[in-house]
């Protein structure tokens, strides 16, 4: 018997976990899925608010990796385009028409240059961040080949302790470097605080954006004083949106995890001490898994362990129960704790992934549900381009 | 201009990290590299300790998930097939041409029962664990609707605290009613100590295995006396293979670290107090990074953050490196302290996982690299099947 033959049909549960129009009850599990509603809603209540303070708004892809939610992001929320971090994942952003992309982060690999310096001439605009002015002369090398341009932001290190320079000399010499360059264009300043973001306590991250916001000011006047005002100032994610937008300085907002919540984000506190995911956003992205074994009393074996999430930031929490608990895990297996032994076996539970990015990244499907059924299936289209 | 003609040329860079051919300097990081060297030489090696012990080797899949690294373990290490975790895991390597195939794992959906009971159909041999005697009649009668065999493995739980029944009573009884059901046949127990397969000392893994031993010698004693031994007794991991091996009732050992190695795995000792991965196991999986800004002295920045591996087991270590080490990561950078400031921009490292499997997960391809080229890009088969 053929074998590729009787599968080409797409049966079910063969490189699809669910088809729309399905009840609920058969997705098959471990696998994403996401409330429609509170996605929608959550989406607009962004777009209103940047858009009520006069931000830009440019979705941040690597969270969810996919060119459906950022075209909804664009529709509902009014984004204006994406950032991401990866030169593959801007390749799949331009595929699927998204004209404005920022990738947030250093290219410096001879071959990525090359990469990144074709995708304006399929129709995007492309900026890229600079942090070390030898990487100037590659960019310009790559776009002169292509004749395409490249805009570039110099990217300050304002707290994140990672990549960009501390300096506004730095960040002015980097700036006419850019400036001068053929092919490259000078549009603007990377500062997305990620240190801060994950604080819990809305004044302990207002004292870390302060600080981050006089560092920006500092660096665009030097950049005045050379004629090189920048035309963007980009930064701010879900921990901090609100510091950025009232701080005379940044015009871009670049947040992500707003749309779909964790369980890492969502115990960070609003100005009135609110747990975010209690009001402020809705827990739009879940885990859907089911109990496999309950060979034990008190201990439930369900289906959805290491390759169904990323626990670096911690453990999911069972949404909407107080009576199980998500204790443990291994490769394919999650251990509930279950003292009144109330679980069943095929039993389906909700989780909140503890990190949203990296959970999203080992899935190739959002499974989108409303009123009980599957409405649609959408590819986390960036999934895996990590290069 | 059309975009998806432009790249259906699958250009370097777009849905593959590499060409064959291409130097090792070109591959774009961060991706996975397997040593195919050190690679055959862990699966010979394996493979020649098994028939020199009388044992079927049936390799673990889940870890690298992989038919063709699969392939390699049968015709190199003489594998007798395939044990992985998912129905859909099972669906791929059916697919691939593998013909004797474990789900090591109890299979309760309706919809997952069905599937399963599918598969003989296409030329495999399946055998699926059970935990649980309700689980008898809904295999039974799935086998039933396609007319093929499922074979059965009791589960017994003999250290993992996971799935499994503990009892040789419970495991009888289990046998008995598989055995009576039409459509399903008793082949044998699943007996896999997991929770000792980490600890380090070889003489406190032992004390777990010889329990473990007694407890299956136990059961099987039950079932013989009611005319029902078992063909195979399964079980043994990277940590634990020869104990199984020399204790006259197993005799199918289900090895997978062996093949890749990791940081977690390699830190445990063999007989004579050395680590594991200093001669019994070569580190034969990398994630290949580079680095991509240096804008801090003494701290260097890589292109290899959770989007690039699994951090549940702890960090990667920087292969062949004493001088620099892999400290802290995020979505999409890896931070490295670099102390005396040695690591040039793109420069290329080899990061040993902490913990292969779910590493492998997140990547689409394997790279095959010898004698400094990319000699073969093996897809990542059952990469993302979890349901």
């Amino acid at each position: 018997m053929n074998i590729d033959a009787k599968f080409s049909g797409l049966e079910l549960g063969y490189d699809v976990p669910a088809l729309p129009g399905m009840p609920e009850a058969e997705i098959q599990t471990p696998c994403l899925i996401l409330d429609l509603d509170a996605l929608e809603r959550n989406i607009r209540k962004m777009g209103d608010y940047a858009k009520a303070h006069n931000m830009r708004h440019r979705a941040h892809g690597k969270m969810h990796k996919s060119v459906d939610v950022l075209r909804l992001q664009q529709e509902l929320g009014g984004a204006v385009g994406v950032c991401c971090q990866k030169v593959s994942e801007a390749e799949v952003f331009v595929r699927g028409g998204i004209r404005d992309i920022l990738v947030s982060n250093q290219v410096r690999d001879p071959l990525k240059i090359d990469r990144l310096a074709r995708l304006p001439s399929y129709g995007a605009r492309i900026i890229v961040c600079v942090d070390d002015i030898e990487n100037v002369g590659d960019l310009s090398a790559a776009a002169g080949k292509y004749g395409t341009t490249l805009e570039c932001f110099v990217e300050i290190d304002c707290g994140a302790g990672r990549c960009g320079v501390t300096s506004a000399a730095d960040v002015v010499a980097i700036a006419k470097a850019i400036d001068a360059a053929p092919g490259l264009k000078f549009t603007g300043l990377q500062a997305y605080q990620g240190a801060m973001q994950h604080i819990e306590k809305y004044e302990d991250r207002k004292v870390k954006l302060d600080l981050a916001i006089a560092q920006v000011k500092e660096a665009v006047a030097g950049l005045e004083a050379v004629g090189l005002k920048p035309q963007l100032v980009s930064g701010g994610g879900t921990g901090s949106y609100y510091f950025e937008s009232e701080s005379d300085v940044y015009n871009e907002l670049q947040c992500g995890s707003y749309a779909f919540m964790d369980v890492d984000y969502g115990r960070i506190m609003d100005q009135d001490g609110r747990r975010i995911d209690k009001g402020e956003w809705e827990n739009a992205l879940f885990i859907l898994t089911s109990v496999m074994s309950h060979a034990k009393p008190g201990k439930a074996i369900c289906d959805a362990g290491l390759k169904a999430q990323s626990v670096d930031s911690g453990l999911p929490s069972v949404y909407g129960r107080n009576d199980v608990k998500y204790v443990k895990c291994s490769d394919e297996h999650g251990v509930i704790e279950d003292p009144e032994g109330v679980l069943k076996i095929n039993e389906r539970l909700r989780l909140v992934p503890g990190h949203c990015d990296p959970t999203c990244n080992v899935h190739d499907w959002y499974v989108g549900v409303r009123d009980g059924r599957v409405e649609t299936l959408w590819p986390v289209s960036a999934r895996g381009k990590a290069y």
